[in-house]
């Protein structure tokens, strides 16, 4: 009698669908995790310098302010933000 | 002679690996994606309101103002940004 050979067992697993979103990204990741809401604020009359830049990009080393950090992350990503300027005149 | 059957034609796709990264996404989908860098400069002499409170979730249908959006946000994304609040004393 001839051994047939079993065929070799065929295991597909299902694919996932995996849907992406950038709208339910979040923007944060770094700064004040345990705030629950990061609001910072300025009393204008304390400004000292007649130019202070405020990050708008929550990827500044020196939140709230602008560090620069924001064009590392315009180029990693194509975005196109950028910090809020107060001047003082 | 015994005719062997062909054992069922077996073909599993190779996985493909989803690395999703939140910092690899653009935090603004929507505003004045025309400018190369979306930069607001306030001067801060001209504020008539002793407390003005600027978007930094770039959601807010009155940018670079906050229009309250920031919670809508953070609710859908668990983010937890929030405004800039500019203060006249
Ligand atoms: S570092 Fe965030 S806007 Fe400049
Ligand atoms: S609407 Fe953007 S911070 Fe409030």
């Amino acid at each position: 009698v001839l051994g047939l050979k079993q065929s070799p067992r065929c295991t597909v697993r299902p694919r996932r669908m995996v849907v992406v979103r950038a709208e339910g990204q979040t923007i944060n990741s770094e700064i004040r995790k345990n705030e629950e809401k990061v609001v910072d604020a300025v009393v204008i009359t304390e400004l000292s310098k007649p130019l202070t830049a405020y990050c708008r990009c929550w990827r500044s080393g020196t939140f709230p302010l602008c560090d620069g950090s924001h064009v590392k992350h315009n180029k990693a990503t194509g975005d196109n933000v950028g910090p809020l300027l107060l001047k003082k005149q």
